[in-house]
């Protein structure tokens, strides 16, 4: 997409947000989420125009988040489905969910309510968590140059380190 | 914005993508969390135009997801900081990466890492899951309407039902 000209694409977060972050995208892997699987059906329940539908597959398709098959040889019909890099944008999903429900409805008017198929209790509160499983807050993390950082990232490191030195107190907090 | 007279807004993801789901928007959060937070700051770390970084900022302290605070009352400068919303984001964030950093970058060729402030370790893959920790994939989930549902979200929910009984073996997997 043309937005990646525009920013520092060395960041796992802004790659995701290229491949999955427009609107009608997110909605549509939501919505294959929920079992749907045909143009028809996606138009159907996304009320969205089929230019733009047919793009936004297209691009699932080639980003490799969904792929196309024909479930049966002898009809001229095709279904959409997640591949697994797509299923595994289940976390994502379900913590925009979980914020979306704790921040804009509120308790007490969640529209949907996931539950666990075994034994239709709630779902639990997705954080973020240590390997020991004790839940951290954004204080409690460091951001670290990894293996695959470039100059211009390994500098922005640099920059905050020594920013960080001489930083007043509500200078925001660290990033490295 | 616009975009509400368009789908569903009775889902939490729609709602949660309507307030933060924008491009730019995602990533000045993500800036914030790594301590930036002057217009100036946002403005060399993100390299967005002034008028598109002045328009996404108001919109991110309308929606209370940043605040807009003078820290010295002698000095006209202005800094954004995030509200309890907007560190709330912080789940949906670290998810984006994680997904970033395996399906995009891949294992070795991360840009960053995100570890434990206490004992510098990695933190932990971000899971759905139940209360008692086991792991949930969507199969493992049921979707059920909740106390907000309004009567389009409820039709859908028995739309989805009967179809389900009369549903061949490709045709996706069950919503409710």
């Amino acid at each position: 997409m043309s937005r990646k000209r525009f920013t520092d694409m060395n960041c796992p977060a802004a790659r995701a947000l290229d491949e999955i972050g427009d609107w009608w995208t997110l909605l549509i892997v939501r919505e294959a989420f929920y079992g749907t699987d045909t143009f028809t059906g996606f138009q159907e329940r996304l009320g969205v125009a089929k230019n733009i539908l047919a793009d936004r597959l297209n691009a699932l398709v080639a980003n490799d988040v969904m792929m196309r098959i024909r479930p049966r040889p002898d009809v001229e019909r095709y279904a959409y489905t997640l591949t697994d890099k797509g299923r595994d944008l289940l976390p994502i999903l379900v913590a925009l969910m979980q914020w979306g429900d704790r921040w804009v409805f509120g308790k007490g008017a969640e529209p949907l309510r996931l539950v666990d198929a075994k034994d239709k209790a709630p779902i639990a509160r997705m954080e973020v968590t240590a390997k020991d499983g004790r839940a951290l807050a954004i204080d409690d993390l460091r951001f670290r140059a990894g293996p695959g950082a470039t100059p211009d990232t390994l500098r922005r490191f640099a920059e905050a380190r020594a920013k960080r030195r001489k930083r007043t107190k509500w200078d925001g907090r660290q990033i490295c």
